[in-house]
């Protein structure tokens, strides 16, 4: 099942068209990056109304309150009201920065998100998570609310060069890994360019919106969502400052579900032969290395600053078995250290 | 009635002891402002457990990004995490800025509210507004989230100059105009010195709290509480910058009631009589006047940013008659100029 404000879009345009005519906005603007604004923006002119068009830099290290002043003087000088619309025409950074200032801009106007990237049409569409990364420390300040509505057109996925197209696929692995065993019988059947992305994005989504929807505000449940997640963050941080040689979001977290996976063999009871077996899966399809044995300190370091901890200790999202997950589960700084060594080793 | 949130203390070290115990943080900061690290700090130091110690500078002016930054950098340099709790000891400023800070920290941390002004006790203490000032216009940036637990001890009163007392009167004598005749005739039969603190916090509080809770996200009712403010607001981002000269908010305030309660009689069939009996109150309690006819028109000009406005039409609550109030009253910056210009005639 989806969430009722998720439409799975056959024509991006026609449903932006009538989104906007439910809402009746006061004024429009549209946020866009340098990469969709080239790729995407065409693709949905047409169907817009008289707009601001405002525009941020593409990237993660652009997250930040620095763009948000930016975003919300645009909308300021052009004197929006409280019945004004935002869309966010882009990948998570979009999504998520444009929630924040939308729903932060005169104590909340509405916004549409039109994801453009696999990632954020399967994760960031849903469960309505805002905010921006603070001093390197990602989504550090934030809150919930959700989009007037969520637009998730699979076309747009053929903008995408194919490496921005893998790093969303390692949350479609993972919705597989901690929730659904057949899921994840269907997807690791095929290599990356074998998947059908109008069957897998749907049920994703519903896989996710089913945690999200049991516990909104993270208090329990939701926190399987986090597996790859305590490590993949904290390598993802590592590498935020590195211009071209950072990493792409899920790339970091197909180094986290390695190695949390090989903590829940250590931990959860995980069995070896499933580990194996999706670790094999998930170092073919992410070939690439490019953590060096000296970076494990800091890098395990960095998981301190993990959202999910509490009091000192650090808790992690583990797997019992494929398709089931176990929450708060407090792991060591020696453990993350020896998982990262372990990761290296192969 | 109080919200269940709200405490009115007569012992504000005993109450935020039981309040912290029953919140069981992993860390507390306490944060303050000059004054209130000098005044108020030291009669509720000895019932906090180990915390951490945020300052600001005091005032309106303070309450922007630079000061959130300061205060996110303070959390994240001692590891907060999302069981941590912030106490915001202080005014307006404070409370607002410090939940804005505490809600959108790692997605929202808790937070308890300790207002020491008269503003803060009856006004900012209900309704779960949260923000910042963003470019000179007031609470631009922010949203809606109630605090764990709002303790008002009228003792805190014992610390202010007189004039910081009489700028939280605005809004008591507002709470009578918008919504009871019957408190109208208890204020308005003393001066400002004569008045029974330990009754009105209660009396306003209750008051504020009947409007929010039919309208938690200012739809339709709540726009009441904003009578005086549409020009008041206005008059009050005129004198921002003006250092010694600007005004406190409440003297704002009572320009915007005396100006909108002239629009009243014109609009809203207040009666003549009415408004020049609450007219005459607040010009003997608010004797100073500082607005120049030059100035008019730029503050007219300043009353289109405000938030109730849709659509390029500003909206004003007014008056029917004492304790009745209307919104969404369209009001045009030539009627604005001219009440301004009634108020300066005097």
């Amino acid at each position: 099942m989806l969430p009722d404000n998720i439409i799975i879009s056959a024509d991006a345009g026609a449903d932006l068209s009538k989104a906007i005519a439910s809402v009746q906005p006061s004024k429009i603007a549209v946020l866009v990056d340098q990469n969709t604004r080239a790729n995407c923006y065409p693709l949905i002119r047409e169907h817009l109304p008289e707009h601001l068009l405002i525009e941020i830099v593409a990237g993660e290290e652009e997250k930040h309150l620095g763009s948000c002043q930016h975003i919300w003087q645009a909308m300021t000088e052009e004197a929006f009201d409280r019945k004004a619309l935002l869309v966010n025409l882009g990948g998570g950074v979009i999504g998520d920065m444009g929630g924040f200032c939308a729903a932060s801009y005169k104590r909340g106007i509405r916004f549409i998100n039109l994801p453009t990237t696999l990632l954020s049409q399967v994760d960031a569409s849903v469960g309505g998570k805002l905010g921006i990364d603070f001093q390197g420390y990602k989504n550090h300040i934030g809150f919930f609310q959700e989009p007037d509505r969520v637009i998730i057109w699979p076309g747009f996925l053929d903008t995408l060069p194919q490496r921005e197209v893998r790093s969303g696929f390692a949350e479609v692995i993972k919705h597989c890994l901690i929730a659904d065993g057949s899921y994840w019988a269907m997807v690791s059947s095929k290599g990356l360019e074998g998947q059908a992305w109008q069957e897998i994005i749907p049920r994703s989504v519903g896989t996710k919106y089913k945690v999200v929807q049991e516990d909104p505000t993270e208090k329990g449940l939701r926190k399987i969502l986090n597996f790859g997640h305590t490590i993949g963050h904290a390598v993802e941080s590592f590498f935020l400052d590195r211009g071209e040689n950072r990493l792409f979001h899920g790339e970091a977290i197909a180094i986290g579900m390695i190695t949390e996976g090989y903590l829940s063999v250590q931990k959860c009871g995980l069995s070896e032969a499933d580990f194996k077996a999706f670790e094999a899966y998930i170092r073919e399809v992410y070939d690439d290395y490019v953590i060096d044995t000296a970076d494990i300190r800091a890098i395990a370091q960095l998981s301190l600053q993990d959202k999910k901890n509490s009091g000192g200790t650090i808790n992690a999202s583990l797997l019992n078995s494929i398709g089931d997950c176990a929450y708060d589960i407090p792991i060591s700084l020696e453990e993350i250290e020896g998982a990262l060594a372990y990761y290296l080793k192969k």
